[in-house]
C-alpha cells in the first residue's frame, strides 16, 4: 500500500492515469489520508462539482491485513452538501481489496470535457478506464448485475446510482458487500455527486493474485489481534447486543430516554416504536428466512448487520441500520418496517444517504408535501428522486435545501448536513459533536452516548450540559484517529471501556506497522486530522458561528422531557482550544 | 417622523400594535434605520423566516418633504437569500406617505400562530390590522385592484404576491407607483418572504389630512433644493441620458465594452442586443402610446422610467429597467422585448426580484431545463414560480439554489445573491463591490462604473485591477449614506461629479434637519451603516472567505476581451480596514 493512483478525468482526449509512490502521505490511511490530500491539494473555495475538487478513496492503515474489523474505507472531498471538507466512510469489500492491490488512495481529479460516463477497472495488471454510456442512470443493483456479467463475481465495486450522476448533494457512493451487493455506502455529504461530477460510474476492483498485507511484527500482531477480538467478544455491546439485534437495538433505548427525534424533531418519543424496533426487525427477518447476524465485510467479528427479506422471503435489502429506521421511520412518523426496508433498498439503489433522505422527507412533510406517517408517500418521494423530477431533485439535495425551497423553519441541520437519530436536546454531548464536527451534523464523528470512558468512571447525565464539551472533544479526537485505521467505529465500545482493551488496539497497530505508537501518539494523530479539517473549513469560509445548532433546539423544549439544548456558544467555541 | 410603529404578529389572540417614540433611533432614516434596528434587535443566528427576525420598512431621512428625489424607501431584515443583513430599497409612493404619517419605521415582529393573512391599514387615525384570507395567493395587480375597491385610490400600498406568501427567497415587496400600480419593488434578498412569514399581505397607507414634513431651515432648504435640481438637470446622465432612454441606455454601452453578461455569464457581448436596447425600447414604447419619461415617485426630477404597452397599446408593465432587460434578456440569450416586458410584468405580479429570476432561469438553462434564447420557455418557468410547483419553487429561491438543485457549477452569486448586469471581469470595481458588500452581489451597493469621482480626475480602466478597491470603498460608503436619506441612487451621477454639487446635497440635508453636517459627517454616517451591517454578518457566520467571487471569474476569461477578475483575496480583505 505504497502507491497513490491518480486519474485526471479532465485530461484532453481521454482520462490520464498516473501512479505515484505515496511520498509525503506515507503512514496515512483512511480519514487521515483523505483529509490530508483534500487540505493540501483542494482549493478551499473551489466549486465542489468543479475541476479543482478531488475525490479521494482511501483504505484504512490496517485494511488488507488480517486485523479484525479493518475493512472500513474512507472517501474524502470538498462536500457539495456542506461546502466544507468531508470524510465519509463505509464497510464492504473494497477497502481490503484496494489495500491488497497496493493503493493507499485513489484520487479522481479534473473535470470531464463532456458527459461520457466511465468505468475504471483496477487489478494486479494495472488500471483501465473504459467509456461506457450504457451504464447511464442505472441503479446500483442493476449496475452491479451488469458489471458481474462482464467481470465475473471475484470482484468488488465502488459505484454511484442515478443520484450521483445527477450530482445531488445527498448522493452516496456504494461499496459492495460480501455478497457483491451495493449495500454499504459512504452516505454523508454528497460524495456521490463528486464522483458523478468526475464522470465515473463505477470502479471495479479485482485482487486476484494479490496477497494479504503482512504485519511488520507478525507475532505481536497475531497476539494483539487475538486479544482485540476477545475484548470485542467480551464487551456486552460488541459481543452480544450488536450481533443479536443490530444497530437498531438502539431505537427502543432512545425512545425510552425521550431522545428519539419524531416527526421532524418535534417530539422525543414515537408511539409506533414497537413496530420498528430492533426486536421486531430481527423477528421479522428470522421469520422470512433472512439473516440477523452478518458482517458488512470479511474480517468483521461483531457482525451487526443482517439480511432483510420481503414478505415472500426474497432478498429485499440488508438489515436497515438504526439511523435508517429512525430517518425513514420515527422521523417521518412511519411505523411500517416493510416500507422502511423498501426505502432503504431504494436509497441504496439510487445511491442516496438514508439519513439525509429521511430528514429531507420529514422537512417536506412539515411543509405539507405529504402527511407524517404516510409510508407510501415517502416511497413515492424517494422514487421522485430516482427519476430526477424537480421535486425529487429538491429532496435529493437534502433537508437544508428542502427547507429552503419550501420555506420551512424547522430544519435540523448543521453546516447544511442533516442531524441523525439522536436529539441533541436529549443527548447534549451529541449536540456538541453535531455543532462542532468539521463534517457538519454527524453522529459518528463523536458518538457521545457513552458513560464510562476508558473505565475512568465519567458518568454523565445526557440531558445536562456538564462535561459534554470534554466528552465530545475526546470522542472526536479518538474517532478521527480510528477512522484512519480502517477500523469500524463500533470497536469504540470495547476499546474505550477498558484501558487494557485500548492497549490491544494500539498493539495491533504497532504489530502491523512496526512503529511504537503510544496512546498519546494516537491522540496526536486524531488531533492532526481534525486540525487539517478545521483549517480547510476556515479557508472555505466557515467560522465559529457555523459551529451552531439551529435556534429551535435552544428555544423549543423537546417533549416529553421538555429539555432544550443548554450548552452556550462560548463553550462550543472552546472545544478545540 | 418621530414614531416607530411595531406590530407583533405573534401575539396570542391577535397581532398587537405598539407605537413608540423614535428614541435611540432618532436622526436615522432609510438604510441607516433598517440596519440599525436589524443589528441591534435581530439575533444574527435566527432563522430568517422565524419569530426572531424582524421586517423593517423605513422612509428616508428626507422622505415626506419637498426635497427632490427623496422618495426611496428601505426594507431591512435578516435575508432568507443571503443569511446576512439586508437592505433593499424601492421607489413608489409609500416612502413619502409613510413619512408624512409620521412613521420613521414600521417593524413587523414575531411569528403568526396560524396561516391567517392580514392587511394593515395606516392612516391619520391610527393603525388597523384586519384578517383577510380572501387575499390569499393574489397577484400584486389583482390585489391592488381589490384594495382600491375597498379603500379608494387616495392610498398607496406595500404588498407581496404569491412568491412572498410561499416564502421564496427571490420574493420582493411591491410599492405602488403614482398610478397606484405595484411596479416598484424592494427586489433583492427575499424581503417578500419575510413579510410573508409575518402573515402580512398588504399595508395600505393613506396620508389624507397630513402635511408635508417641514424643513428646519426653510430658506436654506429651498435654495439648496433649487441648486440640487439644477445640478441634476445639468448633468448629462441625470439631465439627458436617463430621462431620454431610461436605465436601459446602458445595455448598448455595456455590450460595446464587452461586459454584458450573456448566456449565464459565458460571454460579454450579446448578438441580439440591438433588439432589446434602450433605443429600441423607447421607440417601441412611443409607437404604442406608452411613456418614455416618467418618474417612479412624486418629486423625482430625473424620471428615468416609462410605461411599456403591449402590441395593442394596452398597459403591460412599467418600462423594464436595464437590469431586468439584461436578466431576462441577454443573460438568457433572449432578444424579444415583448417577452422581456411580459416577464417583468409577471415578476411584479408574483412579487419576484427580476435580477434573481433572470439569473436563476439562466442557470436552469445551463442545466438543460430550457434552451438559451427560448423566450416562451422563460415565461413558462416564471409562471411555474407563480404556481408554486416544485420547479417553480426551485427557481423562486434564486440562482444559488437552482444551481445547487441542478448540479450546475457556473452560478454567478456572492453570499447566495445573484450578480446583476455588469460582468466583474469587465468592470473589476463592480467585482469588488459584489464580493465585499454586506448585501451580497449588488450593483447598487457601490456602482463602480464612474470615471471622474468628485472631479478629482480619477480615471480608471474598468478592466484593470488598479485603484478598484479604493473606488468601491468610496462608493459603498457614499451609497450607504445616500440610502439613508431616501434619495435616489442616481443623484450620484451629479453629486459625485462635482464638489459643488455634493455641497448642494449636503445643504439640502442640513436645511431640512437643521443640523450642520459636513462632507466628513456624511462619510462617517456611511461608514457607521456599513460597520453595523458587517458586524451583523460576522455574527451571522460570515467571514473573509464569504467576500469572494465564484472561482470561474478568476479562471475563465470572458470573451471577447478575454479578461479575468484580477483582484486578489488579500486586497479584497483590506477594503474596510
Amino acid at each position: 500500500m505504497d502507491k497513490i493512483l491518480r486519474i485526471n478525468m479532465g485530461e484532453e482526449g481521454c482520462p490520464a492515469v498516473v501512479i505515484n509512490s505515496i511520498g509525503d502521505y506515507s503512514g496515512l490511511g483512511g480519514r487521515a489520508m483523505t483529509s490530508a490530500i483534500v487540505s493540501k491539494e483542494v482549493p478551499p473555495l473551489c466549486h465542489p462539482l468543479g475541476a479543482n475538487n478531488k475525490l479521494i478513496i482511501a483504505p484504512g492503515l490496517l485494511s488488507g491485513s488480517l486485523a479484525a474489523m479493518s475493512g472500513r474505507i474512507s472517501v474524502g472531498c470538498k462536500s457539495p452538501l456542506t461546502g466544507g471538507i468531508k470524510e465519509s466512510n463505509a464497510g464492504g469489500q473494497p477497502s481490503q481489496v484496494l489495500a491488497r492491490l497496493g493503493y493507499a488512495a485513489v484520487v479522481l481529479e479534473g473535470k470531464p470535457k463532456d458527459d461520457t460516463l466511465y468505468k475504471i477497472v483496477i487489478n494486479k495488471d494495472g488500471v483501465k478506464i473504459i467509456a461506457d454510456n450504457s451504464l447511464r442512470m442505472l441503479g446500483n443493483y442493476d449496475l452491479i448485475d451488469k458489471i458481474k456479467k462482464e467481470f465475473g463475481d471475484k470482484i468488488c465495486c465502488i459505484s454511484i446510482g442515478p443520484a450521483g450522476e445527477m450530482k445531488l448533494s445527498a448522493a452516496s457512493i456504494a461499496f459492495t458487500d460480501m455478497e457483491l451487493r451495493p449495500t454499504r455506502h459512504a452516505g454523508r455529504g454528497g460524495t456521490g455527486a463528486v464522483m458523478g461530477a468526475k464522470g465515473v460510474k463505477v470502479i471495479v476492483l479485482d485482487d486476484t493474485g494479490m496477497q494479504n498485507r503482512s504485519p511488520k511484527d507478525p507475532e505481536k500482531f497475531r497476539e494483539a489481534n487475538k486479544n482485540f477480538v476477545q475484548a470485542l467478544k467480551n464487551n456486552p455491546v460488541t459481543g452480544k447486543g450488536l450481533p443479536a439485534l443490530g444497530t437498531n437495538a438502539l431505537i427502543n433505548v432512545m425512545n425510552e430516554s425521550g431522545g428519539l427525534p419524531t416527526n421532524n424533531f418535534k417530539m422525543g418519543k414515537f408511539e409506533g416504536v414497537s413496530k420498528i424496533s430492533g426486536e421486531t426487525q430481527v423477528e421479522t427477518e428470522r421469520a422470512r428466512g433472512g439473516l440477523v447476524t452478518h458482517g458488512c465485510h470479511r474480517g468483521c467479528v461483531i457482525r451487526c448487520s443482517g439480511i432483510f427479506n420481503d414478505k415472500d422471503g426474497n432478498y429485499l435489502t440488508k438489515q436497515p441500520e438504526y439511523e435508517t429506521v429512525w430517518a425513514h421511520g420515527a422521523n417521518c412518523g412511519i411505523d411500517d418496517l416493510d416500507a422502511i426496508a423498501m426505502l432503504d433498498r431504494l436509497d441504496d439503489d439510487f445511491g442516496l444517504d438514508t439519513i439525509e433522505m429521511g430528514a429531507a422527507i420529514a422537512v417536506a412533510m412539515d411543509a405539507g408535501i405529504a402527511e407524517f406517517g404516510d409510508a407510501q408517500a415517502a416511497i413515492y418521494l424517494v422514487k421522485e428522486v430516482g427519476k430526477g423530477t424537480p421535486l425529487g431533485r429538491i429532496l435529493g439535495n437534502g433537508a437544508a435545501i428542502t427547507g429552503k425551497v419550501f420555506g420551512v423553519e424547522r430544519v435540523p441541520v448543521v453546516k447544511g448536513q442533516s442531524m441523525p437519530a439522536y436529539d441533541p436536546r436529549a443527548i447534549q454531548g451529541m449536540g456538541v459533536t453535531y455543532a462542532t464536527s468539521p463534517m457538519g451534523a454527524d453522529h459518528t464523528a463523536g458518538h457521545a452516548r457513552i458513560t464510562n470512558l476508558l473505565g475512568l468512571g465519567i458518568k454523565l447525565d445526557y440531558q445536562k450540559p456538564e462535561s459534554q464539551i470534554e466528552l465530545s472533544r475526546i470522542l472526536q479526537i479518538a474517532t478521527a484517529a480510528l477512522d484512519s485505521t480502517g477500523m469500524c467505529l463500533f470497536i469504540n465500545y470495547a476499546i474505550l471501556s477498558k484501558p487494557e482493551n485500548f492497549q490491544f488496539y494500539v498493539d495491533l497497530i504497532n504489530g502491523f506497522t512496526g512503529r511504537e505508537m503510544t496512546k498519546e501518539d494516537i491522540i496526536d494523530l486524531g488531533k492532526s486530522v481534525l486540525k487539517n479539517e478545521r483549517e480547510f473549513n476556515a479557508k472555505a469560509g466557515f467560522c465559529a458561528n457555523n459551529d451552531r445548532l439551529p435556534e429551535f433546539f435552544k428555544n423549543e423544549p423537546l417533549p416529553p422531557n421538555n429539555v432544550t439544548f443548554k450548552i452556550n456558544d462560548e463553550e462550543l467555541d472552546q472545544i478545540f482550544n
